[in-house]
């Protein structure tokens, strides 16, 4: 049990149902003097929102989040955050269906395994809304971050067999498309691929790539809490993550030496750095001061609308089929949590003393 | 600073440089009345002990372990237990090569932006042999898990681009060869091919894959402390790992909902089981009672003989030529490793109580 | 910074200011299946709740809880609860009096020197209405622990001068008078020594004991989590509170080996037990089985209406009498928050296994 | 089980037993850069050794440490530095009397309940000799302490009913008794009193106190991790402690406000200070930059030469006379102890960054 909590000195706790009162998170650790008010949290909210695309659930949920502590006239005064994000859609609807089956793909069985008791309310806690408290804690990591210059850039790299071409990448793009895609002509095949799969009843996995520039040297702990270990723990905690490379990870298992090692040179500041970046920014654990390569595999939509074989809380066989819309596709909505829980390693590290 | 420990009620501490006097590793938190003795924990040191084939380097080191605490009448007694391996071949050598000069793909540089200061020495605390306190922190946790059933396979699984052939694995094989591959065909293609890189002064990467049986449903913890996220966590700290999966990893990004999701049925003994295991034997961040699958893949021996363009901590412009020999593969020693970190990992799970 | 979370296991963070939107806590590691409904933890809530006798300050408050995940059905489910508070007395009042003046006794010094910013309206974080977030995790708590048998007997032994006579107490009589005092003679001194005090606009001290009954032996972890150290941890973390003791505590250090010495014996049941308590139920730091015993002592209220001699926040030295009316004694509405951080203490070392 | 680690950022993990090879510690986050060799570690743990002096038990060690990692040319580099004590005296005695009967006021019989197995030689974790890892992180965290400038003045205050006069210290001479006092008239009746305790086999409890100087104000948390809740974890987890004040500690239960009140004033160089410091040189649990001033209350040695009831493992009432000579009190050589764990609790929190 636990486990709502991340980090060690700048620490996000969530809470919160995806049909209960409200959710959302308190960061601890967070230092005074940021400037923070609802409105840059609720833009990092309405990037994960659903309902605003054909590609999104449509449930209507405002989402609007509210400051409840640590927060004094427009600054943060370094006590403990606490937003939340009140449920409005929380009708007590129908939940027959499910409330006593477990859908394949989803935390049903596990859940009902570990704790015998669950709320089977649109999946309780391991519902996609408990990411709600993950973007508020990145939201305000990215306020501290943004004092820092560091920058963030997240897309969807792959949908199915469609992939970005790379050189093709119009990052302005990103924002713009609701498959959050870099790349035009990849995003209109992607389109046309989840439409298909949307009349299946279908759905379809992706790829999320995050790069993290301006980071400075010295970031991360040696042995166990290197900054790509860190990483890794943070992004693979995301409800759908099937897979994590940092830099050119499974393609470094396929290289030689001579190729994956990063020359080292000096630039015309006078800086250290390296010609190529096959180490994605972190040697040792630690970062090198270039920009932090991640990519992030995540599984197709495990709510689909064709039926499907599984068992019940009794142990009988039975079969379900899974009602409502869902999102043909996790990845798009999944950026900003990616990105979140990526600011929300780096500020933990950055508010460590060295001296 | 930091970050030497892991694990939240079975932790494992770990301390040593390369050529300092000793390494070593405190566990804490390991149950009383476990069997062990120095011969149990010396077999998995063994695996991972350099010098016993023609692909790891010939540094003569007989790493014999040693119990300091927690170990009594050859049972643990739920104090901590100290295990040192001494540093033989600690001859003070002649470092002025890489003294001062940041050798490519290795930390050197981003301890030396972070410390100010290192021990050089065959990379100090950075060099592979920290690896030694991992495995006796695996060792330990593997003769809890061994008590409980829970069985690990772990072997490289690709060299470069040799993939083990599925269905061609013979796991008996893999003790057998010093490379550590289950596919007798793939083995010696491999062996071949680090043949060659090693005329050429180069190095290979590699996969490994290790599955994790006869674990039961119920481990992990939700949000942040999913199971998956912890193995990520464990096996991303080890050092040249790029690339985490669990389950189908990145192949779920390619896949569809419908292929994805594993279906649920109940085994002859009444159990509920799934007919697939894409998941990799985790829903939801909690263990499903079927293999944990994972895959690690591992960058190449960064220490190559060619010559390398680099920069010394003068920041002036330099070449290096790393002398004597190194595995040209990492992957087939890094394999206890792994297995060791999930080890690790699971019986930190264990021994938290649900009631 | 940070700070605000206790707990390895059963792990309660809170949140809130005293003129904030709300205060409250979530609770992480709380094992599913117990009975808890907001009445349970409102109980506790309105033991601390001011206004409510003529030794408590008039703040009108009414402190619902309102329960906003983490119990389903009436139950906990395993995952975090977060109860609420919501602050109704929020009135945005006069504070140019405290502003910039740091009040003696209170943080308000300590939390500008600290973070240069602080919410100055009633002392923000560091007001004594933060304890709402430890009474309502102590409560989650008592919930768990009464279904495990144990009790608490928690009362003001001594105001001032005045102390408890051993052997006067009547358990009974802490619920039916204002200062939680057990021995109705030493109440009436009290009360009329606290009645002069508050004519004089001063206040007093006072020494809260708490007795907790059937715990089992062996709950606790030796050299520095041991269960006496813990309970330190927790209680001395309490605003106001300047001593702890365990046992005997200081008197202990007046004594001799052979009377402090707790002999040994066998019950009619057969259980081990002590003939004497001196080392209130803990030895090594592990619970003996016998009653945990902690004696806990606490300053004066530093809120009094006499003119006292101060700086200002740009160092200048000035005076402030402090308005408004103010409890002349803090020690009886601690008693819940002593028994909340205790019983917080035990569950934290009951949910971890030993198998 | 677990407990053996120590801060959150600079971190203390000990190790060992009373007759086992080696006790000692990993100090893991310390910074890089402090000049440390084997002579400054040493010369703390020489205050705490055995058989220097006619209060003290016999046992001949000389307790020599090795540092056997993270240090590198004289000077922390960042990494865990190990260090090990060797235990010499580790004879296979005669256990046979202690081996199946619990002592008296040991935790012989705590931890036989909680583990079923222990270590009974010499008391194995739970005896004395475990405050050789303390010292030991204590005197890491001093060597970083003193480049800061803090200071600690450490002494015996009482034992038994002989009490320090205060004005009549005298702290050069803390080094030059025995005991550990600063008061040479309380010295020579304490030693009186404790050669007519050693007569009887009898022993004392005595009352340690501890100033800490030049701690600028700012440093603990609020809430959970104030610095004085933090101080009373760390020394209250020493064994034998059973009682912690802050400042005025218990007394402030028996004052009023207007006089436990510390006034601020601006001093001539323009700081910021209180007139009185009966708040211990901490407020809302931050340092104020005045003196931080703690007492321990630490209970008679439990070894004892008379007979004293009890029972044996199996439950059978029986009676045990402890042989071998004991130190007839504890706190003198406890002195040491208590200041170590308050400086590793004061770098735990000085290494936490608040920018």
């Amino acid at each position: 049990m636990g486990g709502s909590s991340f980090g060690k000195n700048y620490t996000v706790t969530t809470f919160g149902e995806s049909h209960g009162r409200a959710l959302g998170a308190i960061v601890d650790g967070c230092p005074p003097g940021i400037f923070l008010d609802e409105e840059k949290i609720q833009a990092f909210l309405d990037r994960r929102k659903p309902g605003k695309d054909p590609y999104s659930t449509p449930r209507k949920e405002s989402d609007r989040c509210e400051i409840i502590s640590g927060v004094f006239e427009g600054q943060t005064t370094g006590t403990p955050i606490c937003v939340v994000v009140g449920n409005e859609d929380q009708v007590s609807g129908d939940y027959s269906d499910i409330k006593d089956v477990f859908r394949p793909g989803h935390a049903d069985f596990t859940y009902h395994a570990k704790y015998g008791i669950r709320d089977y309310r649109g999946g309780g806690r391991s519902s996609g809304r408990e990411t709600i408290g993950r973007v508020i804690g990145g939201a305000i990591a990215r306020a501290y971050l943004d004092q820092k210059g560091v920058g963030f850039t997240t897309y969807v790299e792959e949908i199915g067999d469609i992939k970005t071409d790379p050189g093709n990448e119009d990052f302005d793009f990103i924002e713009k498309n609701p498959l959050c895609m870099a790349d035009k002509n990849a995003y209109e095949k992607a389109a046309k691929y989840l439409d298909e799969l949307k009349e299946k009843k279908d759905s379809s996995g992706g790829v999320i790539k995050c790069v993290i520039s301006n980071v400075p040297p010295g970031l991360g702990d040696p042995v166990f809490d290197k900054l790509d270990a860190r990483l890794a723990y943070a992004i693979m905690s995301i409800g759908a993550v099937k897979g994590f490379e940092i830099g050119d990870g499974f393609l470094a298992a396929k290289s030689t030496g001579s190729k994956n090692n990063d020359p080292f040179y000096r630039d015309k500041d006078g800086r250290i750095r390296t010609k190529t970046n096959h180490s994605g920014g972190i040697l040792g654990g630690i970062s090198t001061g270039e920009d932090i390569v991640l990519r992030v595999g995540v599984k197709p939509t495990p709510s689909i609308g064709t039926n499907q074989q599984t068992v019940d809380k009794h142990g009988n066989e039975t079969s379900i089929t899974i009602h409502g819309r869902h999102d043909p596709v996790i990845a798009p909505r999944a950026c900003v949590v990616v990105e979140s829980m990526a600011a929300i390693t780096l500020v933990d590290f950055y508010v460590r003393s060295l001296s």
